[in-house]
């Protein structure tokens, strides 16, 4: 079965919010074993909307629409999906019922525009919502499931996970394995992958350069899951044997949750102090649930007092070598580590944007340290603010498992 | 002229990485005066790339095509396009030199594949890449623009600034306003704007609903600028006066960029810390530019210990009251306040996962604290984890602008 993600809303076609729900859709469905081959967004037109669910009708099996589920008058996805499916949109007494008990519940003032809500074509299944007041709804239609999702993820996700997901699930299994690498270039890794024998029936293996790093993903689709297993960690270990050296993980994981399952496992405590990174780490190592085992505190010293006030660095280093410098990175770990008492400290200064009388933008210090060993890295990033910071974020995360992988194994 | 983007790549359909590259180029074509009407995602299949771009070209005037440049087989974008158009795929001589010295000067080796990249449709132009190795490419057919573009956001956001915007350019202006609220939900605001006379021709106004915001757009578009700034000044002008109360921003920027221009304005020093958004807030006010004029220093608290050693907080007022307490979130804000000399201090405090013995996920604290006034506000946020902390930083954010508005006005 082939799905498509149509996101519908003029404030994802103007660039004003990043579309997650086809992000969260797509692993989900993978996961899943059904392939996604398209995604469109849409702005809330009705023509436009219209023929892009005719489009998605001609191509794919399951259609997923998310968002104009909503009651204002630009919410019109299941007015055009009606429309295309020739069904009437029918007012539901009981879901008119529950969504005036809802807002009478919740204290807030129904309008007249929240009955909207309570329709649907004829013929299709409202799918619940017990996070707000947009149902979603499930339509067949011509051998075809078109399912509609309200477009906030906190109530499109648990709507997928406790609903959708049973609508839509066949009997294929799939095996997804991810081997990451750094310190080697796409193609020369993709010439290396060639000279190996890893192409196997069911099994598609692909790179995909991620900032700072590339992720092989290995994806093998098909009845006999014990077969897909076995066959994957074959060519897995084909792949260990010939750029070992270069692997730094083997999960599908994100690298900073990768990071906090291997300091858990070895019971080593972290934190993080952070200059031209800006809290970045921090949010990334702390947006993993239960980071809090493992992560203890985040210094982000962006101005130099703060670096002596929190850090106990000296202002003569800052002074003499300047506050991105191999000395002040050291200095700045040193100081955290001695301050908090956890085992392992990443810190990092550098210049993220353009800075006066320097020509340095992208230059970064990282350092990873223990209470035995310490490794400063100095790095010059490429590209604006942003790409600095992430660089220099997936940076100090691949080494940092580099370094607890060499010094605690 | 009407856009499209063709955003190309398993990678993205397979959902691991999120599609800013949509998001990039739409912001900027809305800027130009050029609207954006559909967003397409394929795979690196062949015939399913061919099929989006002969879609494309039946419905839009430009068509922008990022990503399947590289060197790899699974690149095909420039083949799917050249088969579209019926032109042949040539190499080109100059790119073949400029691609041999690029890889010689930056001490990278050199793989047969890498040539690919000076393959490109005839009669059509590179697009230089001064970022990468991937030039893009520019056709023009049947009165339709195609643009290709590399897939990486460090190469595609300076190849679009630097060369695409203008090949594409018109003679169209747009103007847009922006208004943002909070503390009144999307139906209640729906109601208030359509009993106003603000729907004029050459405007759009909608609503979009953010984590804890609305913000409404007000967009023009037409030849005269001067009509389009005096119009939709009047628009802004008689939503202001309807629902005044509930506006706490008018720019096109991020809450993050409100904020640090608004404390700048005012040369406040600001310092945050943060329990349950885990550096969040940091993170987003440190990806400003210029942020480090306003923004001094940020604590993440994560363990108890931290709170007491970083922030001074007494261990009795944890013991007593709970870490998520009104209490612990005072003498937080007032630890940071008086240890870093800063002008204002922003806190959380709060649940963001499921708790042990506790059923209050989504409580938090968050306080607001200058040397003269102090305002804690007790929330309960719904959803899960990224949900919480999204919407206790934006809060955060929102309350810190409305605080300092009202108290340095």
């Amino acid at each position: 079965m082939e799905a498509e993600i149509i996101t519908v809303g003029t404030e994802i076609i103007l660039g004003s919010i990043i579309n997650t729900n086809a992000v969260y859709l797509s692993k989900k469905l993978m996961g899943m074993g059904i392939e996604t081959h398209y995604h469109t967004s849409v702005d809330d037109d009705y023509k436009r909307l219209e023929s892009a669910i005719k489009i998605a009708l001609d191509r794919s099996d399951i259609i997923i629409l998310t968002g104009g589920l909503g009651p204002t008058d630009d919410d019109l996805t299941k007015e055009a999906v009606a429309n295309v499916i020739n069904k009437p949109l029918v007012s539901d007494i009981d879901m008119q019922k529950y969504l005036k008990n809802y807002f009478a519940c919740s204290n807030r003032k129904m309008t007249k525009n929240n009955l909207k809500q309570a329709m649907k074509p004829s013929e299709s299944e409202f799918i619940p919502n017990p996070r707000g007041t947009a149902p979603g709804v499930f339509v067949e239609y011509e051998g075809k499931k078109i399912i509609l999702m309200p477009g906030p993820p906190h109530e499109l996700e648990p709507m997928f996970d406790e609903y959708v997901c049973n609508l839509i699930k066949d009997d294929f299994n799939i095996v997804v394995k991810s081997i990451k690498v750094s310190g080697i270039g796409e193609s020369s890794l993709e010439t290396d992958l060639k000279s190996l024998d890893i192409y196997m029936p069911k099994f598609t293996i692909t790179t995909y350069a991620s900032t700072g790093y590339i992720e092989i993903k290995i994806i093998g689709r098909g009845l006999d899951i014990d077969e897909l297993n076995k066959t994957s960690n074959l060519i897995v270990e084909r792949i260990k044997s010939k750029i070992g050296d270069y692997i730094f993980g083997y999960d599908n994981k994100s690298l900073e949750e990768t990071l906090l399952n291997s300091l858990k496992l070895k019971s080593l405590k972290l934190a993080v102090c952070e200059s031209c990174t800006g809290g970045s780490i921090s949010k990334r190592l702390t947006s993993i649930e239960g980071a809090s085992e493992v992560f203890d505190r985040g210094i982000v010293t962006y101005s130099n007092n703060s670096k002596i006030d929190e850090l106990n660095v000296d202002p003569f280093l800052i002074e003499k070598y300047g506050v991105v410098s191999q000395e002040v990175a050291y200095a700045m770990t040193k100081g955290l580590l001695e301050k908090s008492g956890v085992d392992l400290v990443i810190s990092t200064t550098g210049y993220a944007s353009p800075v006066e009388e320097s020509k340095n933008t992208g230059l970064v210090y990282i350092c990873v340290m223990d209470k035995k060993n310490h490794k400063v890295y100095k790095m010059n990033f490429l590209g604006d603010r942003k790409a600095v910071v992430e660089r220099a974020t997936n940076f100090a995360l691949i080494e940092s498992l580099r370094f607890t992988n060499k010094h605690y194994n």
